[in-house]
């Protein structure tokens, strides 16, 4: 599928042109960086949910250092684009924690944090999505694949970005047929019990925060140091995470 | 060694002793987990580095949603210690981000954020060590071991609390010889590259906030809700993180 064609198919969806906008752009990065669970293949799948393509997430309490958002029926898309832009446009003085209930679809959590740094905050991301992944030992999901992308600027160029799920394969693979059901398993074979873990405490920190119903938690804070420059040094080439 | 050894020795290496107090607790809860390499074990090694026993960490900056400390020469134990008795005394209405400076070592994080939860906080904790875990691809070590430690309060009981290195052992279980030098690594096996660029993306996060040297950096907050229980209903008796 090509960005124009996405963008009339959104269209057909009832989108407005400016939600269209923030979907493609979206998905067309997931494209670039070879994430094409998170890509244009996400559009059928939107097709069969049920939404109401005008809402627009809320924000309902704003402090300094602290933000709670709303869903308010969006899309997870659009509240974290409305958040990345609301706080490039008043960033924190030093640090601000959000939280965002009802936040689902919420894509490759690098994306949004990518643009964080890229406007020089530092930024740590996370958030829910269904259940998939079972404890090592076996009984029913407890947690979903809960990403955490951390993003750092850069002076020396693009900024640091670190996306890693907690599943061995996306719920996105699986959507795409790039991997099976049987896959999403917590990352890592016999250490599978630490990602595990990480997709646990992830899970509950959003949901003691956010409530039952999927969400996301951002931290944003103002560098006082620059330290990636000296990381790409000592790495010598390889390939650092976020790398193209 | 038996506590009463340990506080002996401590206060040999001329420690006074309400630090003792804070390192015979943190190293004894160390040993009934289990997790020696953060142990008794500890106080041979203390005895080999250049301290001063009377430094103690300084605040620097306080606001509601923002504080930063210096560790200004005492052990990381001792910062992570003031760091959580100054926020039960003083929780954040909503949320707060801490940064501490110089902070190192800083021991099994898992001890400082279950505090935090047993407080009625949520607490997520990472932090910097010598840089031990090198590309999957190979070359120079790159990254600390930088474990993330994650503790949610429930209303049913004891706190959850996941707490995991990205090595596949711990530099604690090398120094007591439980694990070879080279078993040091990103953990994962095939799936290594995550968490390499998990304890990549800790590290510049705690170095592009917290400087140069090793540090910390906290996010406590307090819950909106108690998800912990649900969690553990559904998990059916299963073992979850943090549970003894």
């Amino acid at each position: 599928m090509s960005e124009a064609e996405a963008r009339e198919r959104l269209l057909g969806l009832r989108f407005d042109a400016d939600v269209v906008d923030v979907l493609v752009a979206h998905f067309a990065d997931a494209e670039r960086r070879g994430k094409v669970g998170h890509g244009f293949a996400r559009i059928e799948w939107l097709a069969t949910l049920e939404l109401d393509p005008s809402a627009r997430p809320v924000l309902v309490e704003s402090e300094e250092g602290f933000e709670r958002w709303d869903g308010h029926g969006a899309l997870g898309y659009l509240v974290l684009d409305e958040i990345v832009r609301a706080t490039l446009a008043h960033p924190p003085g030093r640090a601000r924690v959000v939280v965002a209930r009802r936040c689902f679809p919420t894509g490759t959590l690098g994306y949004w944090v990518r643009r964080l740094a890229e406007g020089g905050l530092v930024a740590a991301l996370t958030a829910t999505s269904p259940k998939r992944l079972a404890h090592p030992d076996g009984g029913p999901p407890l947690a979903g694949t809960n990403p955490l992308a951390i993003a750092i600027p850069s002076s020396d160029g693009p900024a640091l970005v670190a996306d890693v799920s907690m599943g061995a394969v996306t719920a996105g693979d699986v959507l795409v047929g790039r991997a099976g059901d049987d896959e999403l398993v917590p990352f890592g074979g016999k250490d599978a019990h630490k990602a595990f873990a990480l997709a646990v405490g992830l899970e509950l920190l959003v949901s003691a925060l956010a409530g039952p119903e999927h969400g996301a938690v951002l931290v944003v804070a103002r560098p006082d140091h620059d330290p990636v420059p000296a990381l790409r040094a000592l790495a010598a080439g390889r390939r650092l995470p976020g790398d193209r």
